[in-house]
């Protein structure tokens, strides 16, 4: 599944073709506004949001698209852009004054936000994060501080100084239905699926404390993988996402682990060593009293906290003060742990990608079969595949919405159908489906483009780019500690060739039963270096507007590959 | 020529291999320590450093190894590092305390450091900035503050609140006999190799203050290729670097240039209208009162200061307070302004290197016959092309000092020959010249490795894959706004095919008669993307310790390549 973060995104135009005769789009220029049956009245939600600001004489709020832990993707509970705009897409930021209200979102979602929301918003088209501040600056601003990353979006330290954080949640104060918290217990991993044991994994961390130059003397961690690796803990608060609501904070004698008390089972107490108080016992604390615990610790004296700045939200980050208490890096300890793979866990998750491609090869088949009948679609494929993955060992269900897009729908690179949209698949369109599963060993993440009639020239030469573009990263042999951005434009340079190229990421991370985007290993200019052990997926692509799209993803595995002893003398010697 | 900043460098031996019979390297591990004849006594000036320090009630001081101007190159005046502790290689920074002195360089230089230090220094193989701050920390270190970028080395902001800035330089208070300024005259560019007078600049310039959404009021330029850019000016202060001391302040109304006075004639006054006092019109401020008026200009409401935090010191910088008066961006608009050539600076600096290859091909015609008569050395091969050079059209010297490298020699990458270690140029080494000219029109680069006799099949083996890496880069087409850190990877690859690899850069921009390496351009990760009109070298080499070296390099132009007349309606639509 492709990431967009980064590169500026291509088409928007195909989510307009479905509803013929009526506009699609609002338009506020109108005396009455002419607004589409899809837009959100806000007006309710603006106006208490609004009643909340002045109340706390507060001028602007920003409220950022992501959720307290800066996870990529959220729970329903967290759609805080979505209650208070309308618009649903994955990456919005909104500001809220008393006169004005406007979103922030990148050109893949131009369209669907003039879609959802009414004449209350404004579509702000610049989505760089400088230009949201500017926005505010001299309006004495405040946002949500418990999703504001330090570094993420919104740099309050650099930037703007006239913003300030206020630890209270003003869109949860007029959110009167928020969905609650899934009621299920938390789960910790058979041991069939760990070579380290979750005490291992804390020793091994702590000697990464005790190791660094600069002397911490605890460790925070908020990104939810982070905590569910530690523990080798599992849960479903977020679709798709195995994970759970936590912080974690590890100093060298004690684990606090931040989490909501009632999902933690007799069992789970147990094998968390949660009633003793020894240096490898976990003290269960409630997921709300992480503020409360890491200020009280910080105001001892002798202490130092280190944070990775890419997951911390603000309203954490500021507590560790004086400065000199607080050591940073882009990511924890932790996560560069984490990113390279332990025997065990390269061997299951390449069983489980073994599996996970019998469901993908069964899909195909049938759709050879299918299709040219005329009966099938979008979504009937999308349920099928699903289906074949739920029947493959330990399936934990999709690790992704099913990508499943023919011919125009397929240019839109993240399309997943739905029942109003769903084309019928014929010979005469080129079929993009992106997929992928969660298994209790790993996660998977796949796509193939395929042609059950005649491609057209230009199709074919499109695809073999693309092709070229999987085969030659794919082929590369390079020193380990080389920078997936640095290599990943042999993933473009065939299309490059042609003046074409395509407006996502190459890849990202991927690994055992985590997000199907496992940060910091991919081939962003954030990403980790390249060390063997790592999984990542490779999937270039090319997308023509309103006509077709093409994407072909794999994962690798990053091995060591030069043999030594097959290399003259001369060049072990200076080999890397 | 290469640039070693970023990458491990790599072999170090070959200097110890001419004096015979003599230890080269110090050992103060003896009673009495040994040291060679090449050690600096430097007992007399930390004596009064230190004296100073204590005077101060400065416990720990630092003193890097570049100049107020962050120049990559300094004059010796500046050479404070090598005043102090002997060592005189090009990267390099001092820590003194009352009872240890400290230098840390990289690895190309430690033979280097063992060879020029008494036992009076320390020498620190991590080369890492933050390293050095541990050091210090808790010491309340001070150091010289006007030669400490804001992100250069150390980072005085994020990473050690315990240090502070002194703008009096300690060093030059016990430097005696510190080399004075040239007193030449400062110089302006004829007519004919300029498109843009200095006025069309300073209002091109103005425009980008202008359109700056953070309004800024004033530009503060600080590094010497940005003022001398601005006005067309040119000086002789660094050895190879047509600069010259100064700063330049640029208001929407007023424009304020720091120079030595004295070196400014009534000719160039009438040429800066620095009689006026319109916004045209240069006023003429001596070079030392800049962090005067830099102050009363912060201190005046509602202005805000752009500076380029790549090259501005911490003397300034730190002027420019509350934050609120301060607006950084990595490069200034100038240094951005200035990497995208003109049609005349391409033209003549095109023009520039047909004359600058005529001497290059004079050198190997007439080494492919003399060499083989065995008379010539590493050293008369540098002044038979620095001669050839001198011959040339509006020549102004050489561009860096001549790499003329044979055999083992070459693997050191950036040796030039000295008496001492001069080889003699055989048809059994291989042989590699780097070398660049100044011209009135412009700067070159080049290099080349020749073998006058058989090449073994491993030097056969890596100038191809070099070769290839050259040809690689320069054949690749790529959208414009690529950065050359994220292309570099080409000019490796082939020697990663085969477990090879080189420890400097690929290349680096170059221009109209400034410095050799012409930032922000080139492969680095600081670079800045490239774009249709700039110009950069491109270098891959491989290097056999105690054996041989390989670079080849070229300067190329970026082009707009893609005749979009030539593509299919479909490629077009989605070309970039």
């Amino acid at each position: 599944m492709p990431s967009c973060v980064w590169l500026l995104a291509l088409s928007l135009a195909a989510l307009t073709g479905n509803t013929i005769g009526e506009r699609t789009e609002r338009n506020c220029s109108l005396t009455p506004p002419y607004l589409p049956s899809t837009a959100v009245n806000t007006t309710l939600q603006l106006q208490a949001l609004r009643e909340q600001m002045l109340h706390r004489n507060i001028s602007a709020y920003i409220i950022p698209g992501t959720d307290a832990h800066l996870s990529e993707y959220i729970a329903p509970r967290d759609a805080r852009v979505a209650f208070m705009s309308g618009f649903t897409g994955s990456a919005g930021t909104a500001v809220v004054t008393q006169t004005k209200a406007t979103l922030w979102t990148d050109s893949r979602y131009w369209v669907q936000a003039e879609r959802q929301m009414d004449c209350n918003w404004e579509l702000e088209k610049d989505g760089r994060g400088d230009h949201i501040l500017i926005t505010c600056y001299g309006n004495a601003g405040h946002m949500d501080s418990d999703q504001i990353l330090e570094n993420y979006n919104i740099n309050l330290e650099s930037s703007n100084r006239s913003l300030k954080s206020i630890p209270l949640n003003l869109v949860d104060q007029v959110w009167k239905e928020r969905p609650p918290i899934p009621p299920d217990n938390l789960t910790h991993l058979p041991s069939r699926v760990i070579q380290r044991s979750w005490q291992m994994k804390v020793e091994h961390i702590r000697n990464q404390i005790m190791d660094n130059p600069y002397e911490p003397t605890a460790l925070l961690l908020s990104a939810l993988d982070e905590t569910a690796w530690l523990f080798n803990l599992r849960g479903n608060d977020i679709p798709y996402n195995p994970f759970f609501y936590s912080y974690t904070l590890l100093t060298m004698d004690e684990i606090w682990l931040f989490v909501h008390m009632d999902r933690v089972t007799d069992e789970l107490k147990k094998y968390l060593n949660s009633s003793c108080t020894g240096s490898l016992c976990v003290q269960l604390k409630g997921y709300d009293t992480v503020r409360d615990h890491l200020k009280e610790y910080v105001a001892q004296p002798g202490i130092k906290v280190w944070i990775g700045t890419e997951y911390t939200n603000y309203a954490l980050y500021e507590l560790i003060t004086p400065e000199d208490k607080l050591l940073t890096s882009s990511y924890s300890p932790v996560l560069t742990t984490k990113a390279v793979k332990d025997e065990t866990e390269q061997r299951i998750l390449r069983d489980a990608h073994v599996r996970d491609a019998v469901a993908v090869m069964q899909l195909l088949m049938w759709l050879e079969k299918a299709v040219p009948q005329g009966k099938e679609t979008e979504l009937t494929a999308a349920e099928y595949v699903n289906k074949c993955r739920s029947k493959q060992k330990d399936s934990r269900g999709p690790s992704f919405e099913t990508i499943s897009a023919s011919g125009p729908n397929a240019a839109l690179a993240h399309y997943s159908p739905t029942a109003e949209t769903s084309r019928r698949l014929t010979v005469d369109e080129m079929y993009l489906v992106d997929s992928g599963g969660q298994y209790l060993d790993g996660t998977t993440d796949i796509t193939r483009t395929v042609h059950w009639g005649t491609p057209t020239p230009m199709q074919r030469e499109a695809f073999t780019r693309v092709l070229m573009g999987n085969i030659e990263i794919s082929r590369t042999i390079f020193p380990s500690g080389t920078r997936g951005a640095n290599m990943e434009m042999l993933g473009r340079r065939a299309l490059w060739e042609v003046g074409l190229n395509y407006g996502h990421g190459t890849g990202h991370g991927v690994g055992n039963y985590f997000g199907v985007h496992e940060w910091p290993v991919g081939f962003q200019s954030n990403n980790i270096p390249f060390r063997s052990g790592m999984f990542t997926s490779i999937e270039p692509g090319y997308y023509k507007e309103n006509d077709f799209g093409i994407r072909i993803e794999d994962v690798v595995m990053f091995l060591k590959l030069i043999d030594t002893s097959l290399l003259s003398s001369q060049q072990v010697r200076n080999s890397i």
